[in-house]
């Protein structure tokens, strides 16, 4: 049994998972506007989702609308951070503190969202033994030890593309098995390692493309 | 005809723009070691992309391998760069420069992809007027007139949540035609503005359901 949490035991379509952060925004929004009850026509009509998708989307989650009032917002802001993970401390490992890892390792924001980063690693010695926002940096060859005390669930992948693969290892090697992978490179992992990439400048590359095909259009 | 420019004229499929930056960051890799020539069943091997599918991604560029032999490696990582635009510098400005804005800005690897952050704007008047890692913040107010002396194509969108459709509005009003959207709300816009949607929330509850999933699964 599920003992009230409504944390997910099957693996959701990813889209699904996708969208159910952009319905949490969208509700925390009404929430601060003292909002009571939503449905999803109305949900739909705000963030250009179709409404059936989002009625689909929401039958994962213990929730139900009521007939012509729909979701009660308070409610329905709650289960989704929790079915997301969003409500749950996962301690996690920043691995390269350079300019992308520095940046992501001072964004609050992340924090809210569940991810707590309790240790950085890299390999430059001008900041191995300083801090960041807050956060240690220690030698990348201490990941194993400080695992140890820290138990990190999760490592950011954020070092420079010719140091990806050997990084994973690294993160692998301490026993974390989530790797959150900033960098363009492909990594390779067991099928018992969670990898979730997020190459940001390959969105860059999209929206580049989108912007001249755009362009040409005229 | 093109000049000998490998800029795309027609919008490819999003998911060959995505993957086109996975095959340059291993090409800058090769390139690094002084390795000449690759082929796509090598690329293959290494970032486990089926390889007819990288002949496939490769065939929109105006590059052709050599039978047997392959891809030269420094022409390949220069069309790539070339083509998917990181060899342009687009103006850009940064609307929020709070926690997630203000670690983006500081990012230096974004201008290695040709993307220049030249002001920030934001509402808080504590930080309008000075600067972030030599980028100057102004008043959102601003944004018009800024505008007309930066000549921006792109507005990074890093605003609270609640703020976004109004400051996407805003990026609309001043003439910028695309917005690339760190916010989790979706945003509206005419059918002439570019939206790229980079929720890294979105990409954090994928890989808790994951990390969940693969728990449960034991």
């Amino acid at each position: 049994m599920n003992e009230g949490k409504f944390t997910p035991k099957v693996m959701l379509p990813e889209p699904t998972v996708r969208r159910l952060p952009w319905y949490l925004a969208f509700v925390n929004i009404l929430r601060g506007k003292g909002v009571e009850y939503i449905s999803s026509t109305q949900i739909s009509k705000e963030i250009n989702v179709d409404s059936s998708q989002i009625a689909k989307d929401l039958s994962f989650l213990n929730i139900r609308g009521k007939t012509r009032i729909g979701y009660h917002v308070e409610t329905l802001a709650t289960v989704l951070a929790d079915f997301l993970g969003f409500k749950t401390i996962h301690n996690t490992f920043m691995i390269g503190v350079g300019s992308l890892g520095g940046a992501l390792v001072q964004d609050s924001g992340l924090s809210q969202y569940g991810l707590r980063i309790v240790a950085g690693f890299d390999i430059n010695p001008d900041i191995i033994g300083t801090s960041r926002a807050g956060v240690p940096i220690y030698d990348v060859a201490e990941m194993g030890i400080r695992q140890k005390e820290l138990d990190a669930e999760i490592g950011i992948l954020a070092v420079p593309v010719e140091h990806a693969q050997e990084a994973a290892n690294s993160i692998i090697e301490a026993g974390i098995k989530a790797i959150w992978n900033f960098t363009p490179f492909r990594i390779k992992a067991g099928e018992d390692i969670v990898i979730q990439n997020t190459s940001i400048y390959s969105h860059l590359a999209v929206m580049y493309n989108r912007m001249e095909s755009k362009s040409t259009e005229k």
